[in-house]
């Protein structure tokens, strides 16, 4: 037994057995060790992109964490991006990333680079000079790091980097998993405090586990007794939701909608949530949102038990019996003519099967999310960090995590384009993932937030830094040459179609919807 | 005008005026601040990879920085694999990466991260507080940084991290150029001592200025007197080359052959290049490959003026008069019957146009280098870092720095997996790139590094993350998804076809080499 060995083994023995891997020379004895592990899936993906955004999306089903297999400094910058997103999302991920030996590593051989030192800008837990002899212990304590709740935005990224002597040389043992602290309780007083504070011009804001589905219950049952307000920040991890679960509402995206909404809010009570905070920093508008007159009250933080703290409030106030309203089933048409953003949002709210999982990203998907509510139940897992190029890859992560379960990827076409090779991963894992590209040639979101700038018309030379359709690209000719089907529609009853034989057939499919 | 105006004025005045851009939000008024000046060209890549490898191959050619426009850490951070390289390459580069305000920062938005940090990876000079009114002097300095030679492996790569504020808010005044330091030459007595240590066992190992064409026929004179070696590092950014240059070696990847090429020489003398280490570590070799007894001098590092150097050398030992070999032109048939490695790289160095740039990857693309030395005068850019998906972007940078001249990348299949969103912009832009496939279906490297291992055979588990033929790729049919004519090819007159036809069409190509 190496080192690799002792790794895998642990990780095996712990209960993490999926690895999204780009691995390169470095990585060879962890490929080797994987070779003798058939409890360990390695699951090849082209880009390292790809690997952090599954194993983001694989997290956000499982509750535990994927691992993922990456080479050296550029492997890992590569999978900066969705590691930021899986970093606000409190995603649970293990990073191996190899290294070269450190007496190597001195000599600065053409790949060396400071990898920690990358590795900071996302992970809560970085560690690099493990030895052979120690290398599964490091590993169990990359595992507990990763699932063990942060304070602030710091997630819940484990990043482990390993000297490739580590994984040659001979280890002994197999490293027991270590049982992670459970989630600290609020105090009595300090949720006595809150509920003492709630009137009907209170809002409470849900995140991470306030959004869990009794957790939502619990708020949903104080917003009915007190007559207030319940809503979701704007861009949740995960939402489980649909006819019969609590209405919620959901904060906008821009801040004058943010400021509109808060208007009559004199309470924001906080429950796994941030305050309100314009996404960006605009010349016109403040960056906080809430009135100024607005007391904020932190129920609890997400790195305590949320859902207790909600569970306490309902007791305090009396709330057991409170019938909030929900989401009811409703019969919709489905659209007929062209198709747009809503019509494509209609029939896919009408046509998914119950319990399917949508992977959100930048572009149209957030459309579907409103019909969703009274058609079927879901899961929704959100674009967290703002970095576009999520979706696909999270797609892949979540179908890992849930056989049978039919996965969705709503992506722009922009944004689809950032790992695109996560097409390549579905087919070859033959995924039942189905991805609809909101194909508006353009970056809509830009062309908008340029506007606001106050300019009145968009000129040549910012405009080619905006739209998509010079020379415009074939999204399902793309999908088929990486060996998904591909569907190219403009109007609804050809969506419908499209969407059909996706939903019958096993593994993926594209359809490209022309807006 | 506002500090984004400034910023770009500055650098219009300075000549620098290519922006590889793939802007956000945050980046809105410097796209403004790019409308409203023609000279300044922005050229929109579909993920920041392609900006930050396009960036570093239109500064291997023009030979000043191109500027990357990047969207906070997440744009930054998928453009720090080619970042990596542009670093090795010693490439002028600046990147031009948008944040929040202070303010804004402080309150942790989705796409708050902590760029400094992401930056010093990749960055010999970072810089992240500027405001408006000093926002142009500010990227004079990055400007300055970029054109000036860090000591070791540091690079060129400067990073302005723009607050948002220090864009909109009002600037007054255009900073101009600051003239970068000449490079300082070795003192004579040094020269002097390499000079007397040279022997018929010496070996002149050149990379960077030491591969300047004048540089390169110095130390071809020296070892002619000497009557010892000179050859190049393994990977070398840039190397003009072809019929009537001095012939030279070329370093091996593998440690064993560098080893075995080393074994005689018992001096080696460094002009621009580090001693000869092994790529990755392995147990079974060592990582400095030069024989123990072997005098290693190093006659100027890469920041000196290696050139002068070596002319230098040349006075001291009379060598003004040498007659080096050099590379004759060799009149080649053209390959028949099935493709392989070889036929592709005789073909191409039989049908390329003089002066033709090639840009390298992993992949099969080295075995151009040999027979296109007795063909066409050319220029080479390698793969300097090891971060593949170099090859692609750098050849849109290329093609950009040197319009008229045919630009060719030359990629394994694997590797164009990584930037394959570079084709778009080669379309866009209406480049002429003709993008070769090495299309082998697996990670050939990663299949012979897991055999070094000791295995004798590929497991199926280790296999699924080498191979990549399910599903195959079809890139001739991705390439024309992405607007880029396609052809695919499995023998040797339809390459040679395929190839003339994509040499006659003005705009870019992808010929898919089946082998």
């Amino acid at each position: 037994m190496n080192g690799a060995d002792s790794l895998i083994a642990g990780f095996v023995e712990a209960g993490v057995t999926v690895c999204f891997a780009n691995p390169g020379t470095s990585e060879m004895h962890l490929v080797q060790a994987m070779d003798a592990k058939p409890e360990f899936r390695g699951i090849l993906c082209l880009f390292e992109g790809v690997c952090t955004g599954a194993a983001d999306g694989y997290a956000r089903i499982a509750g535990k964490p994927a691992v993922t297999l990456l080479h050296l400094g550029p492997g890992l910058g590569n999978g900066i991006a969705n590691l930021h997103n899986a970093r606000r999302a409190g995603s649970p991920v293990i990073n191996l990333v190899g290294n070269h030996t450190q007496a190597h590593e001195a000599l600065d051989a053409p790949l060396t680079s400071d990898i920690e030192t990358l590795a900071k800008n996302v992970s809560q837990w970085v560690h690099c000079d493990a030895q052979a002899k120690n290398l599964s212990e490091v590993g169990m304590q990359a595992l507990a790091a990763a699932m063990t709740r942060s304070t602030g935005s710091k997630g819940q990224v484990a990043t482990l980097i390993i000297p490739a002597d580590a994984c040659w040389n001979p280890a002994e043992t197999v490293a027991k998993s270590i049982q992670p602290a459970p989630l600290p309780k609020m105090a009595a007083d300090h949720v006595a405090s809150v509920a003492r504070a709630l009137t009907s011009k209170s809002l409470i804001l849900l995140d991470r586990d306030g959004l869990l589905p009794s957790a939502r219950w619990a708020a949903a049952r104080v917003a009915s007794k007190v007559g207030c307000r319940v809503a979701m920040t704007a861009f949740p991890a995960r939402v489980d939701s649909g006819p019969g679960y609590p209405e919620i509402e959901k904060m906008p995206y821009f801040p004058e909608a943010v400021m509109k909404s808060l208007v009559d809010v004199d309470h924001i009570v906080l429950a796994g949530a941030g305050e309100p905070v314009s996404f960006f920093a605009y010349p016109q508008t403040p960056s906080r949102l809430a009135p100024e007159a607005c007391e904020i009250q932190v129920l609890a933080e997400a790195h305590f038990d949320v859902q207790d703290a909600l569970e306490q409030l309902v007791t305090m106030i009396g709330a057991e019996d409170a019938v909030p309203r929900c989401y009811q089933r409703m019969a919709g048409d489905v659209p007929k003519g062209a198709l747009s953003t809503r019509s494509v949002a209609a029939i896919l709210a009408q046509r998914m099967p119950e319990g399917s999982i949508l992977c959100g990203d930048s572009g149209g998907g957030a459309a579907v999310l409103e019909p969703a509510q009274r058609s079927t139940a879901h899961t929704w897992l959100n674009l967290t960090g703002g970095s576009i190029g999520q979706g696909g890859p999270a797609a892949i992560g979540a179908a890992v995590a849930a056989p049978g379960t039919q996965v969705f990827a709503l992506l722009g076409d922009g944004a689809s384009m950032y790992t695109i090779q996560a097409l390549w991963t579905q087919a070859r894992e033959r995924l039942d993932v189905i991805t609809i590209i909101f194909n508006n040639q353009r970056y809509g979101i830009l062309e908008t937030e340029y506007l606001r700038l106050g300019v009145n018309e968009i000129g040549d030379r910012a405009g080619a830094l905006f739209d998509l359709n010079r020379p415009l690209i074939q999204f399902s000719d793309l999908a088929i040459s990486l060996g998904v089907p591909g569907y190219r529609v403009s109007d609804c009853a050809a969506f419908d179609d499209a969407l059909q034989a996706a939903l019958e057939r096993k593994g993926p499919t594209l359809i490209e919807a022309m807006l």
